[in-house]
């Protein structure tokens, strides 16, 4: 399998992307192939141990920059690393891409060069987001600001698949984000997209689930405009960090805590696992005509390489054409 | 003064409600008048040394329950706790209403007995947010699920005059929730209202603030329609919720943790003080012609008392006043 990576992307491009790319080469057994300027990515190749691996650079002459519009993505950089990244999607020669780079940019990039799936109206963001009993999958966090009705139902089937898929979620529950449990409440959105779930053929609608059900694992699956979806996962990404900031206050001014803290270590060790994007990687972009995965512009070597472990699995489960043929089949009903 | 609790309303009435009304009574030097079926308030309140304090009871012989739709809560149940509750602020025998009941029915009946205040469109809870340099106001947290971008201009509005007069904030900045901090990110509710925000005259507009900026206290008032506010706090209040749940289950499995958690006990309280609305109170309807406080449903005495002291604040800073000369002065501009 190959899985082109844009070494350019992301706030800490090169240096963790190109770390990121040996490790995912050396761990997971797919060809990387970097994409980004030849003498960049080669310098920081050469900081590695890569004998042995599958590792191969691919030219781009430019960058989008996190500043740059989507419309510079997809028009004026024609040689970007995200464009030729994308460009070797289409011509068959990566199974799919991997960016840590401008994520407008990418779903930009995406559309003009691979397209959208057949019968999709929109391509949504999906990411993992930490349950009390697991994870659940969320969508759209970014791509669509303003959405329809049908765009929700779409986001739904192909959230549907990748849970199913990808995450091995038997029979995934599907719930779509509102201010209260019962049928009725929500914006206009909401209200005109309930009736197209519950009738979907072959999807397990459990109704509203309000911001607090998604953390009791109230739903496999939920979807949400884009706008909602964004501000849901930054909300909790800065509670987060509030909360690290306090304790970190708390503990400097008690010497007890500062022991009690010590001790806590391990445990708390893992409840940040369990809260820390690192861990599981990029978000897949669904319903563009190839594999594609945005991560976090933040991301380190670790995210980089659970970016690319997202992407492998997608290719590995036919995402693509799963997709196309519940959209295919449901189109025929 | 005199603030009419609603003895009826919230998961744990009317024991932790008439407790709260009686602490508040005895420590905020008001005069609380419970609200509800005379002889369960006359039962609650034998519970308490209420000798000195000023107490009174009103009869109200129904009830809204929670499953009340807002219609029942306007139209059907005339003699509830809260429509009779809201009419002694109408007649002035109130100068304010606190109730932990069903939101929804509070706004309903808050709009037909005591009206909007001239000029506003539509009234908006607020709610004071957690930040890590202190608090923010959130507003409209649930009474809007569809908003126009007008009404986002008022929230801000009569934000800014709450965050000045009753939270002290030196003129305050204002934002709008929104997906990128740049202009002309956001769906197109917010794409239409910042330039309103840009404009209105006395407003500390800051643009907009994403989900993650909220907490790191970039702005002093934080817009959004309804439906994002509500996923905004439940959203939070989950997150906080799964995270105590995690530590709880990671303390259990290892003995040096549960030690440490001993020894962190203070510093842990001091966090959680910080994000725990029982300190802080309930949120305050804005826009409607009379002083109107909904607390959280699952309340207890101490989130009841806070209640009333945020109501004793919007009487003794007269928001109502304040509020009515700054749409009114925006009117002739």
């Amino acid at each position: 399998m190959r899985i082109a990576l844009d070494a350019m992307g992301g706030d800490h491009a090169p240096e963790e992307v190109v770390a990121g790319g040996v490790m995912a080469a050396r761990e997971l057994g797919v060809t990387v192939i970097m994409v980004g300027k030849r003498d960049v990515v080669e310098a920081e190749l050469a900081k590695h141990d890569t004998e042995g691996l599958a590792l191969e650079v691919m030219h781009a002459s430019e960058v989008i920059e996190m500043e740059d519009s989507p419309a510079i993505a997809a028009k004026t950089k024609r040689d970007s690393s995200m464009r030729v990244g994308m460009h070797m999607v289409k011509d068959g020669r990566a199974d799919a891409f991997v960016t840590m780079g401008n994520s407008g940019g990418a779903l930009a990039a995406a559309l003009f060069t691979l397209g959208r799936l057949p019968g999709i109206r929109r391509p949504a963001f999906a990411t993992i987001f930490p349950t009390v009993k697991g994870f659940t999958l969320l969508l759209d966090i970014g791509a669509n600001a303003e959405c329809k009705p049908e765009y929700l139902l779409q986001f739904a089937m192909m959230g549907n698949v990748y849970s199913r898929d990808v995450l091995g979620v038997e029979n995934p529950r599907v719930g779509i984000v509102s201010t209260g449990e019962e049928r009725g409440k929500g914006n206009q959105l909401v209200l005109d997209a309930v009736p197209l779930l519950e009738q979907a053929p072959g999807l397990n609608f459990v109704g509203n689930v309000e911001g607090k059900d998604i953390f009791m694992a109230a739903a496999d699956v939920v979807v949400t405009d884009g706008f909602t979806g964004n501000v849901i996962i930054k909300g909790t990404e800065g509670f987060a960090w509030m909360l690290l900031e306090l304790s970190k206050r708390e503990i400097k001014r008690s010497p007890p805590a500062l022991v009690g803290a010590f001790l806590m270590k391990g445990a708390l060790r893992q409840i940040l696992k369990r809260v820390d994007y690192t861990e599981y990687g990029g978000a897949p972009l669904l319903g563009v005509n190839g594999n594609v995965v945005v991560g976090h512009g933040r991301s380190n070597r670790k995210a980089v390489r659970a970016a690319v472990k997202v992407a492998k699995q997608m290719v590995e489960k036919d995402m693509l054409g799963t997709i196309r043929r519940d959209i295919e089949s449901m189109g025929e009903r």
